[in-house]
């Protein structure tokens, strides 16, 4: 039996997980791996998967896998260690991934890859802000892992937007305040929520939306969002924002500047 | 000449100050000592303060003064210390009478005693607390000396609630939230900013608004305070938030568990 190392990804409503088969590619980091239709993967721990479907017709790089045997969040906090960026020198405990905005989940699963752009915030600055009249808004949306490698628009994702959080940024908008996400992800979720009327209603569930320049945004105002490689999905949603010419002069600043990239490094301000 | 200590409190809109004379006891502490109109006060550094009218008829411990050949931040900073309280063992640095709401005043004057109640938050628990749902709405008083050891009712002072703040307390309340004052200073500047419908509009100025049963709250639906010593304007406002049974129970209870006593003790919450 060949080693493979499989990426968890979200679990759906019917309990299976979303897994990515990856195979070492002899300098640390993994290479994805096709998978096929019945395929079984020996767990640590004595349970095994068996991949049962693609997750779409487009591929044969994410499946929805059966676990059986075992408890995956258990097997994940026993064996598991968090994405690997092939950019990175070593694998780096858990509580690098989390922002100050991390709360525990009550079943252990949630994220498969971090919400970068909040990883700036300290608590002191979020007391700060909160002082000077900013307020905060949270959302929830669990990222899948992140399809950027393969060039795949999003795939459906779980996310929610509570009653408070609604009301909160639909107030500050009544008032001509400015909403502005922290990270992609908090626009997928916040415009997931969005009517055509521009109000925001507490949603939760999945969501498929893949923002556009010609979608547009209906609620969000600006963008705070880490330097990642020109990636379909990703650029467009940023075009959505603030414009091509605006992102255009913003990366090549950040060239200029020897700003830092990707998931650990700086993050950026995109405006309306 | 005998020595007196100076208690700077407000800073009136027409420059002067309201200032308490005070002298030592004998016990690293001082006594009040009443004030004569015309009085002249030499301060550290070359000007002197003249004790113009008595701030209120109720009494000659109060009084506005001006400032002569100094200015009084400067003379503050450079000579000044924080208000002393006599169940204290030293003098304490002025960091340690600021919270982790505190943001710098632009000339240097805010309040003459400390928002005590903000104490017990720190950094870390704001930012879970906005990434639970709750929000901060900023108001801002700037308290005089407290007067509990004279049982005078309250001076006006000088607060802000500003439109973002109005804003969501509305939008909080409408969405059957709750509004949580942190201090009977908050209590005081959102009661003063709420007209007799319930609604907070931004505003600023002084408020002379004393919070009674009679009175009652029309915004504010809990209150987070220290444990003090029972003076009446204090009580008043407890028990138009909570009611009087609910107050004598608490009370009972901090004694009974050795809760701690004062500003830099414990707090608890009051709900209607």
């Amino acid at each position: 039996d060949a080693r493979v190392v499989v990426h968890f990804s979200t679990r759906g409503d019917d309990g299976r997980w979303a897994v990515e088969l990856r195979e070492p590619d002899g300098r640390g980091t993994t290479r994805a791996r096709a998978g096929r239709r019945g395929e079984e993967v020996r767990l640590p721990g004595g349970g095994w998967l068996v991949l049962e479907e693609p997750l779409s017709a487009r591929g044969e790089r994410l499946w929805w896998a059966r676990a059986a045997g075992a408890e995956v969040p258990a097997v994940l906090r026993e064996h598991g260690r968090p994405i690997r960026y092939s950019y990175t020198e070593r694998d780096q405990p858990l509580s690098v991934y989390q922002t100050v905005f991390a709360l525990p989940s009550p079943d252990g699963t949630g994220s498969a890859e971090m919400p970068s752009a909040a990883r700036p915030f300290t608590a002191r600055l979020v007391a700060e802000l909160v002082s000077r009249g900013v307020q905060f808004a949270p959302v929830t949306l669990h990222t899948g892992v992140a399809s950027a490698e393969a060039h795949e628009p999003p795939y459906p994702e779980r996310f929610r937007v509570p009653e408070a959080s609604a009301r909160l940024i639909n107030a500050a908008r009544a008032g001509g305040g400015r909403v502005v996400a922290v990270g992609t992800t908090a626009v997928r979720a916040v415009e997931s929520a969005a009517g055509g009327d521009g109000v925001v209603r507490a949603r939760e569930g999945w969501t498929g939306l893949v923002v556009t320049p010609e979608r547009g945004v209906r609620v969000v105002d600006g963008l705070l969002t880490g330097l990642h490689e020109p990636e379909a999905s990703h650029l467009l949603m940023l075009e959505a924002v603030a414009g091509r010419a605006a992102i255009d002069r913003g990366y090549e600043e950040a060239v200029r500047g020897r700003y830092l990239w990707h998931e650990f490094g700086d993050v950026h301000l995109l405006l309306r």
